[in-house]
């Protein structure tokens, strides 16, 4: 296992989340957690309602190991906090009213009022406020989306300082309305969102796990960081222009998505890694597809992302079956699918076009470019170093953990031990 | 008016094509003709029937001026020729039997004969061997499809070399079997392929003027050649793989283009630009959406392409309506459309962001890189010399012209005069 990034972010001073009063000597209140990343095979691209975060479309994704990429959060409740004050790689990060982080608090906060109220023994907690800390193992400069482990990571976080009863299932509601995807982060293994018909409540578009982290061991993931000097279109306003502007997106959720759905699942379920790579690279273009049908048109793949699904292509040319699957979130970073016994020759393989500037290591031992034999180079041409500016050799993971104290991110006076 | 390119080849000796008997004293059966680009606003991708080359769906393009780009080409018949042959820029290109090459002068000479049948009084030149000649005037590396003006000049110099009654739109039927788009090149101005209903003759899926070349003189074409490393995947090929693993084709042939294309005949009849603009940008982007929906992914567009469209997308958004429109096909070039007050702007803002190695000329005055006010620099990098290889500025033109005899590319010996 390998990951390339140093874990170093700068941290800022607060400025208003310190104005509590002097720390009491009552019981401590605190939870810290981690939740995993994961990555989609079916993507998620359109909501049918903003507000309640209710996808168009079914999706599922795989749990990556928190091992490699994880958000860690701890939350206290304190009656001597003076607000609810959330930080995010040590920086406060406001709590707007009707913003998706007050939504995710409040609704934790609702639960535990509940829970209170069906068992008068428990502490009265739920009307303390909430300091709540949590860091991203990963840098925001890798490029991947962090905003599904933070949401898991801090909706679990609550259920545990909460005592609450809630299944993983019933919790995904909460953080889906944090950032869609997080719902699917609350499972390891494979995980599915379904849409859900309910469109008032939205009490059945949750998270539902398809097979756990164990079922499929041999499946791994090679994250490869592409630079890209521009930022894209945020996910948020990029999918409602495509559900607005797209001629093609109604197809794809009304006749696409729920055949892959179906498919991929039964895949997954007797490990047909040709099949699950073929529906996996054919949702990722799809998904492309309507970003690209969208009206001013939406680009997240570049030139080093078509050099990686060329040499993937021809790579899977070379066998009966793909035994490798490419699939590209919103922006140009590649996530590689492929089981145990063939990751090493992939990872040469794209160490052939792409030159790293420090040694890659794979099971304890350094990756030498490489072909296999019969490939043919002129699929792409060799980039310089530095085009793809990391890799991230990782596998699937479990779901969300409950972390010991000595890991917690508060210190005793309840700020971040980081800015103490 | 600008072309940047030199239009020099490097002529080869052909092998079999010199071996007719020697020069006789009858009449000479010989005609020139040039015929010219043109660039789809709603693109023809997926045939229904191969060999017939009919269409999944109707598509629309302006004919540009011959004055800039054009194919020229002689034929003639002469009954001392030991067989038909064709040189194409100098180079003998085969006539399989049973080929594109074939199925058109076949289907010409098929026409004549019928002609002679109908008029005894007519020279018996059906059965007499032809040598054509075919030029381009812009060479291959510029990445501008060749094959629609080629067959239109091919056809329509057969047409006249055989003096035949048909309309241009019953020569489009045999430019289509040369290839697709060719028929549309069989007019001037702005010009519909309708891709008909009859599988069996294809006699309904030909050519029909929308509007003449002097509609809507106002419209200009500005093309920006673009450097790609790598030849993408061949049209018919590409086209092929789509029609059999996208599953958003369908959607786009049944639903989205029929009422594009009244949509965007209406625009162009009431000269609305920009309706015709938003029409001809998001057919564009449709096309390489499902070129990436297939399965395997056909990419056409690089990094380059992208900057372009996110320029003209930031030049549009200045104004209330489009002003640029552009429009890519099977390769990364732009062809940008626009009327002519807003040309130089356009090119000025091309030159801002594509550096040109050679002076830019329009209207007589040199081009400067400059940006409109408000517009938004950031949206796009400025690249290096050569990314944007060549403009071609150009504008709505007629369709195929008899030429002169001086203007012939065969000598009087019925050989390429390059070759003599």
């Amino acid at each position: 296992m390998l990951v390339r990034y140093a874990f170093i972010e700068t941290y800022k001073t607060p400025f208003y989340c310190n104005n509590f009063s002097s720390h009491s000597t009552m019981s401590i209140y605190q939870a810290t957690t981690s939740a995993p990343v994961n990555i989609a095979c079916i993507k998620y691209w359109g909501k049918r309602n903003e507000s309640l975060i209710l996808p168009t479309n079914s999706s599922l994704s795989v749990t990556l190991s928190q091992d490699n990429l994880r958000s860690t959060t701890t939350a206290r409740a304190d009656p001597s906090f003076a607000a609810d004050c959330l930080w995010l790689n040590g920086k406060v990060d406001p709590i707007k009213p009707g913003g998706r982080l007050h939504t995710c608090i409040s609704e934790m906060k609702r639960l535990r009022t509940a829970f209170e109220a069906a068992n008068p023994d428990q502490p009265k907690i739920a009307s303390f406020n909430v300091h709540i800390c949590s860091f991203n193992n990963f840098p925001t400069a890798a490029g991947l989306a962090s905003s599904a482990s933070g949401f898991a990571a801090l909706v679990y976080a609550l259920a545990k300082l909460y005592a609450l009863p809630q299944t993983p299932e019933e919790l995904s509601l909460i953080a889906r309305r944090g950032s869609g995807s997080a719902c699917r982060s609350l499972f390891g293994g494979f995980v599915a969102w379904d849409m859900g018909s309910d469109d008032v409540t939205g009490l059945d578009s949750k998270a539902r796990q398809v097979a756990s982290e164990s079922h499929w061991p041999e499946m791994e993931a090679l994250i490869c960081v592409v630079n890209d000097a521009k930022k894209g279109t945020s996910s948020t306003s990029g999918m409602q222009r495509t559900v607005v502007t797209s001629a093609l997106l109604q197809h794809r959720i009304g006749y696409v998505v729920p055949s892959r759905m179906a498919d991929i699942e039964s895949a997954i379920a007797d490990k047909r890694f040709g099949d699950f790579a073929e529906i996996t690279m054919r949702d990722s273009n799809q998904f492309h597809a309507v970003a690209l049908d969208t009206y001013p048109p939406i680009f997240y793949m570049n030139d080093v992302s078509r050099a990686i699904i060329a040499i993937i292509t021809e790579y899977n040319r070379l066998s009966d079956q793909p035994k490798a699957a490419y699939t590209y979130d919103a922006g140009p970073n590649a996530v590689i699918y492929a089981l145990t016994p063939n990751v090493r020759e992939i990872a040469q393989l794209v160490l052939y076009y792409f030159p790293q500037a420090e040694k890659v290591i794979i099971g304890g031992q350094e990756v030498e470019a490489a072909l296999p034999e019969g490939f043919n180079e002129a699929v792409a041409k060799r980039w310089e170093v530095g085009s793809v500016k990391g890799l991230i050799h990782t596998r699937v993971g479990d779901g969300p953990r409950v972390l010991s104290d000595s890991e917690a991110l508060l210190n005793a006076q309840g700020i971040p031990k980081v800015l103490a």
